[in-house]
């Protein structure tokens, strides 16, 4: 067992990860927990070159889901050997803006490819580890993807058609149901109810972990 | 089946890849048949970009051999299905430097990364595409590579130990030995018997299957 803990936020675009983040963080400085925080894809050099490719929108091909898929699990890797892993081995907590769940929910549920594919892939890439609390914030898409374009221009994934993010939507709530190291906010909710459900969540996991 | 045929060069560095291809090249065009040429990693834009990630020597970071493994088969599905399949479906041949034998040879024997982990990407990836001929240039890597650093730098992969090239030539050759599709040229012989000996083999692939 590694030291640090590891905590994700989860959820379609505009769920209001980026807002739990913070909340999650004052949680940790409350109780004097130090932490580092990461974004997926990214979070490395390369881990961002590699969020750069797959996110543009302007590439003058065909980029094929296999190709998107390789590359989320591509980033992953440069994100768990180089940065989340020593986080955890020296005792820090890690906060991370998405983790192999995205990769569950928009490539399996969203992209439709096969389950054991991406297992595949995954127990590759990752060897069994996992994150320690994930909280997914569930929203409507049609809710999500209005707050996410008033705030600015929709990248390639933002762009695809509702029906691909409600399957995601799906696909993350079949998996947090049958997982119990994730927790599910409702994310419809005020901003103020959301922040208490996930401080509360937070909270519990803190006190039950902290040594 | 697709009307064009694909035909794959494969070895080690400095195996002769470059000029064996020239010659598939001319009798490709002595026989009148037209014909499109690729590279691995690489030969779209997208798929040229992950080939300077992968294979870029100053990374600030570790590149892990499944990132790797996962940028070969992200530009491999890129080339696919943009340029390989498109052309093959006009009726043009194509002449590929490097295909999926590649990774099985670097990854799989080179990287020791398990044989299954391999095949369920590409399976993912290929379908179950495969090159109609592959000519692969045997060489002792000790041999290979002064050839290749007589030519140049050496890249991220090429600056390997010689036991990693070592194992990449045993699977080379143990995958080729199981597959009639793959013949075997002795590239350590002089340039000119090495290609007399593709000449004849791709003369005997056209003839056998240009209607
Ligand atoms: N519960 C809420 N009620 C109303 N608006 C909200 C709520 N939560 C977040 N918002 C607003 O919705 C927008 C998107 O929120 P946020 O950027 O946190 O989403 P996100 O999940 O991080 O999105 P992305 O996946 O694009 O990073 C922001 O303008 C935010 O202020
Ligand atoms: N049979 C041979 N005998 C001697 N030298 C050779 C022979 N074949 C190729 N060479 C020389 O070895 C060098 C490497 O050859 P080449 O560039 O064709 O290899 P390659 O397989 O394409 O390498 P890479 O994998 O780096 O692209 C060149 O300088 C070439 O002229
Ligand atoms: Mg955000
Ligand atoms: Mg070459």
């Amino acid at each position: 067992m590694l030291p640090g803990k590891f905590i994700v936020i989860e959820g379609l675009e505009g769920a209001g990860k980026s807002s739990a983040i913070s909340i999650v963080e004052q949680a940790l400085n409350n109780k004097q927990v130090s932490f580092d925080k990461t974004r997926e894809p990214g979070g490395t050099p390369l881990a961002e070159k590699l969020r750069e490719l797959v996110k543009s929108a302007d590439h003058s091909e065909l980029v094929t889901q296999e190709t998107e898929l390789l590359l989320m699990y591509a980033a992953r890797s440069q994100l768990l050997v180089n940065k989340i892993l020593p986080s955890l081995e020296k005792g820090l907590w890690v906060i991370g803006d998405r983790h192999d769940l995205s990769s569950r929910a928009y490539q399996g549920g969203g992209r439709q490819i096969p389950d054991d594919v991406i297992g595949g892939i995954a127990n590759a890439t990752l060897k069994g580890f996992t994150p320690d609390l994930t909280i997914y914030l569930d929203i409507d898409p049609k809710i999500g993807l209005k707050r996410a374009r008033a705030r600015g221009e929709l990248d390639r994934i933002e762009l695809e058609a509702m029906s691909f993010f409600e399957r995601t939507r799906d696909k993350y709530l079949l998996i947090a149901n049958h997982d119990d190291s994730i927790v599910i906010v409702d994310a419809s909710q005020s901003m103020e109810q959301v922040h208490q459900d996930i401080e509360k969540h937070v909270n519990q996991f803190i006190d039950f972990h902290k040594s």
